[in-house]
């Protein structure tokens, strides 16, 4: 994508620009940690719903296989 | 977190030492996205999985609430 070419001194970058396109990539890193978190927070809770959901069809299993039983009127 | 606080010029950092900064964190930018997308792809395939679970939980409540059929013999 965009990152694929390293930086080199051969432009004749500043120091002064040096050290702006490092505050960038600091604040972009750190958008990133926040959008990582959210997600690995996302898939914890899908995990946690596919568990319910695996148990609830589990459940239904259970009553489909068991013999009926019907109240006595 | 580590990236709290802002690079600045009074440290006296030379431009070798800036580059070699921003190379490493192009790097890090470079490592996070692969494991966003991969985190993406995860978070997709869970949301499919749970659609499917779902439906298979309103099938067997379709059974279960259905009137009880029997083969005659």
């Amino acid at each position: 994508g965009s990152l694929d070419h390293s930086y080199s001194l051969t432009t004749g970058t500043t120091s002064a620009e040096l050290l702006k396109k490092l505050n960038e990539q600091r604040d972009i890193i750190a958008l990133m940690e926040v959008k990582m978190k959210e997600m690995k927070s996302t898939i914890r809770q899908l995990k946690v719903t596919e568990a319910k959901l695996k148990e609830e069809v589990r459940e239904r299993d259970r009553m489909l296989s068991a013999p009926v039983v019907r109240k006595k009127i």
